[in-house]
């Protein structure tokens, strides 16, 4: 289905993300090498006993050697340090980009340090799961998933075609905005559900009233469904809130507000005004499972696996 | 597996919850005879198309006649209206019992009607899926999911037996508790993640910034995960809302407060608290797991039917 796309690709960091990615590659066979870096020697030594690539090795700097395609797959906080310890050593025409889910934080840690001679082109994989580290990643997780570039205006067109056509060939589609607007986007669909997960979760474990054995054996009611994102990587999502600050607190602001509205109308028994904000959420899920975001089959279809204990 | 435990058993109201029963009752031959009713004379037709009972009647006082249990499974808010209809033509001896997810109200509507030759056990299984209406109801909806009783002191324990036999053929688990720890332990692990779900898709939906048709391409980055509860039954929801008010509330208000918590945290970067947070909630989903409460797989393993589109 594929060929080669690049001589030399390094992995910088090899998480769900950066695992899934060296899985493709291998399954299409998208390049001649796969050099992976990370700094945790237990990591590295996983990605080697996994097969993930065909050199390993603990320096970015070593890694991004004659690569013709750099992905960096870290937690955003630690993007800086990455740029300072490659920018260096990287290949004159070579695509750099990343995966991190914030991007006007990224381009500020990581544009200063890219040398004049390399396409750096920020990007973001909208996929994952709750898994985290090299073990987690598996071929396909990119299938049907957009990808977002938030290039920066006047980069190389034939630089961001190369790696647009790259991700297509892992199934990905491929979209563009400005970097402001994805930060905006992503705190609304990924940075608050993911909060609110964390907090209600939070909020359930603090009580006084209910045993945490009572939520968890009642937990298919509901709660269950959020336990799933208040799963995800600690380190992954202080990160991300800590560099997505501003649109995060905005899209707060508009939740808690909305949120006070809707316990007035519970406080004060107004059925109607109730009942029509359950009706038109309903919607929003026929279209999600229509794009093909989600699928169709009752209790993400987990019913088949669920309740066999 | 299992025989006949009731000559005759009606079902009041055959949404996802009553034909569900429906459908175990049969593959069971748990009844000689099941009567359906309910007011809606299009969902009647369907349950006879589905072939879900022996007998189907629009009326509820027919349905009950003759009948040893009866099963009432109808939105919360309409637990009276059906009490008064039923109340003075229930066989003595019959047991009657509910599926509502709140109980301090339900008993409050049902028990005054309720003769004294009847035994009146509410019940609550803990299991559903966000379809609903007698086609979402399969065989196999409560296998391995707990079933609540919250008993009004002083009933029979001959019949609550018999219930609690009926509820384990189904493949559940039953506990007791009273009703008002029950509409606490609810309102924490299904009512008050159905409200914040309905309020985020409701916020994500009012944006300017941010397009809806923006919304349901990236969902797949965490919101789709609250799409599902936001997808259920605005009716039984809006009732729920209203009937189990004070527990509610009280969980609300403890949300927000956990919120804000977090907001101000964000707000001024204190990573080691968000950081703290986001890990001590993974421990619960691991327990969730571990009780069989949900599955293992990533994605709740959504995947394998995921992005096929």
């Amino acid at each position: 289905m594929s060929s080669v796309q690049f001589d030399r690709i390094a992995l910088i960091g090899i998480g769900l993300i950066g695992s899934s990615i060296a899985h493709d590659i291998k399954r299409l066979g998208l390049a001649k090498e796969v050099v992976i870096a990370t700094r945790s020697a237990e990591t590295l030594k996983r990605a080697e006993e996994l097969k993930l690539g065909d050199r390993y090795t603990p320096s970015s700097a070593d890694a991004v050697k004659d690569a013709d395609l750099v992905i960096v797959s870290v937690p955003v906080g630690a993007s800086e340090s990455v740029a300072k310890e490659i920018a260096a050593h990287l290949k004159p025409g070579a695509i750099v980009t990343d995966v991190g889910s914030t991007k006007a934080s990224v381009i500020a840690q990581m544009q200063p340090h890219m040398p004049d001679n390399v396409y750096f082109i920020p990007g973001h994989p909208i996929a994952g799961t709750e898994k985290s580290g090299p073990d987690a990643g598996f071929a396909g997780l990119f299938e049907g998933r957009w990808c977002i570039f938030t290039p920066i205006p006047g980069t190389d067109e034939q630089a961001i075609k190369r790696l647009r056509h790259f991700w297509e060939s892992l199934g990905s589609r491929v979209d563009e905005m400005d970097a402001a607007h994805h930060d905006k986007v992503l705190a609304i669909v990924s940075h608050l559900p993911h909060l609110i997960a964390y907090n209600i979760v939070g909020t359930a474990d603090d009580l006084e009233t209910v045993t945490e054995s009572e939520v968890i054996k009642y937990s298919a009611s509901g709660f269950r469904d959020f336990t799933r994102l208040a799963a995800s990587d600690p380190t992954m999502w202080r990160d991300i809130c800590l560099h997505n600050r501003d649109a995060i607190l905005e899209m707060l602001s508009r939740f808690s507000e909305d949120l006070s509205s809707l316990q007035r109308a519970i406080r004060w028994g107004e059925g109607d005004k109730i009942f029509e904000l359950f009706s038109r959420t309903r919607a929003i899920r026929r279209s999600i499972v229509e794009a093909g975001q989600d699928v169709d089959t009752p209790d993400f279809g987990r019913h088949a696996l669920d309740g066999k204990k």
